[in-house]
């Protein structure tokens, strides 16, 4: 069997605390192969890269290549990381254990190509600017997810930050005296708007609901409480119960808030949003903030931006792996020797 | 009278809601004459841009220079304006009346010199990066004044933004029931921590403090409530008044949260604090907010970052404006085409 060149693709990995992803992409953002399987977060890193090159070896046979067919490996992972290094040094939010894992040298050695890895929320901020088809020279990502990251790209370049770490809007305030944040901050928008605080205000609203009285009953109540997501809010919300409503309205004010004070700061042409909690929908999320924000918004700022969801939908993790393999091919500088 | 090559000296312009100045400052930032007069806003642009020429001949005559021994002349005001086209085109919040000024063709007619023009705040964070004798390649600049501003400059280049805004760091939120902001936005850091908000939360403060019972006497109560200033709040705090120094407090905690947001996204190395609010000095303001930004700020971002405050004093805004003329001498790309 012959392959084309080895540059017309690259192999994306995706390690997230629930997902391990795989797949072999285009140079053109095609999706050549795309296999995923749960984390098993108990088994440690050591287990875990195992499963992921395992996962790695599948996604290429799916596409029917081998190493040698794929120009770079690109990886995404929550940070603390060193992009340089490669090294995944602190643990990631959801990948306890996690300390000092070389993870670019263990891929590169395992198929002899070069890689590169960074955040992710910052992979997939440069996946909106390299496959998302927009027409913007300046994408602010974020992603509302277990957590809530995001990043910048101005002119298809990576706004890196002093210490290469790319930003956090998650970590903005929205209250100075607010929840507590598992940053250890208050206030943080994180501490709001991920779906893990969104689940776990409905369970503080859900207490004081149920013992105020006069309160028509929730459907909320019904479900076993430490199973409680942030979907099961936005769908009894949208299905009119009173309490999700309550709990969703707020949350979409708060992020209202919150995503107004980063276009301020960091002025993009376009905010795309993505991650599990844009689920909820146009008409729940995006129209709501598009509204607020182009109300609240410095007015020069406003009339110069347009808000979209992401298009990857839960591919965002393997596209911004991709994303990050294929740095080098573009005018950009390298973000690792090895892989120049 | 000979006078060395004109590259060697700019004319730098700061038009003021409070003050004009007008200055000659050499390429290496030497101030070589500085004069000031107060802006008499209520006599409109017209008159107000009669006062900076007068006042600009005045800075020339005072270094014993014309205009042809001048490189260029930059000038530094309040946004909203167009950086290309050197129009002020909104009112800037301290200069009503301002529409569609054409500030910049207006100073080169008069001089006969390419003139530029740039928002007070970016031109100050950029004097910084220039003048500030600091060793960081990215610095982040906030002034805490009559309003809150600020700008980012990595690698000696302004951040601009999409529409060439510069960020407005001023316009994050705090607290999203919060203030309402002359922006019309809820809960903005400068609805709590510019000079004229503190004041403003002060008069509230002691109206709230005044009818409850038992509180000891504060001194901010002798003095008249529509001429109570920030410095009047750091003042009496510092000498211990109870009132005062809740309200100080509350604002440093404040400021402490606002600024962790803002280093968590635009990542600085450095992060620069002007403005009159920073006389209140180091014991009491830069000191506190270190130790709060150490403790909230993202790990990796805290460990890279220093904070400190502005050498420029009083004359931020007239090394802003020297800043600006200068942009044309470095490696960075023009502003203005007619500077170049």
């Amino acid at each position: 069997m012959y392959a084309a060149e080895p540059a017309e693709r690259v192999l994306a990995l995706d390690i997230g605390g629930t997902k391990l992803a795989a797949g072999v992409v285009g140079r053109d953002g095609t999706v050549q192969s795309f296999v995923r399987v749960p984390t098993d977060v108990g088994r440690g890193p050591d287990a875990i890269m195992r499963s992921l090159l395992e996962l790695a070896d599948e996604a290429l046979a799916s596409a029917a290549v081998g190493p040698g067919d794929i120009a770079a490996v690109g990886i995404s992972c929550g940070g603390p990381l060193d992009a340089v290094t490669g090294v995944v040094y602190g643990p990631p939010p959801n990948l306890p254990d996690w300390d000092h894992v070389p993870v670019v040298s263990i891929v590169q050695a395992a198929f002899g190509r070069p890689g590169s890895i960074a955040n992710d929320a910052s992979a997939a901020a440069l996946a909106e600017s390299r496959f998302g088809g927009w027409r913007a020279s300046s994408i602010a990502y974020v992603t509302l997810s277990t957590g809530v990251g995001g990043g910048l790209v101005v002119d298809g370049q990576l706004f890196e930050g002093a210490v290469g770490n790319g930003g956090e809007p998650g970590h903005m305030p929205v209250d100075w005296r607010g929840r507590w944040c598992t940053c250890g901050a208050r206030g943080c928008a994180e501490a709001y708007v991920s779906g893990t605080s969104i689940a776990a205000r409905a369970r503080e609203a859900l207490v004081r609901w149920s013992s105020a009285p006069g309160r028509p009953p929730s459907v909320l109540a019904s479900i076993d409480s430490a199973g409680l997501t942030a979907a099961d809010v936005t769908t009894a919300a949208r299905s009119g119960d009173e309490l999700a409503r309550e709990i969703w309205d707020e949350t979409v004010t708060i992020a209202g808030v919150w995503l107004t004070g980063l276009v301020n700061v960091w002025e993009p042409e376009l905010l795309v949003l993505g991650g599990g909690v844009t689920n909820a929908g146009e008409d729940m999320l995006l129209d709501p903030l598009r509204t607020a924000i182009a109300a609240a918004a410095m007015p020069a700022v406003a009339a110069g931006l347009r808000i979209e969801f992401s298009r990857f939908a839960d591919r965002s993790g393997l596209m911004g792996a991709a994303a990050i393999a294929l740095l080098e091919d573009s005018a950009l500088p390298s973000r690792q020797d090895e892989s120049a």
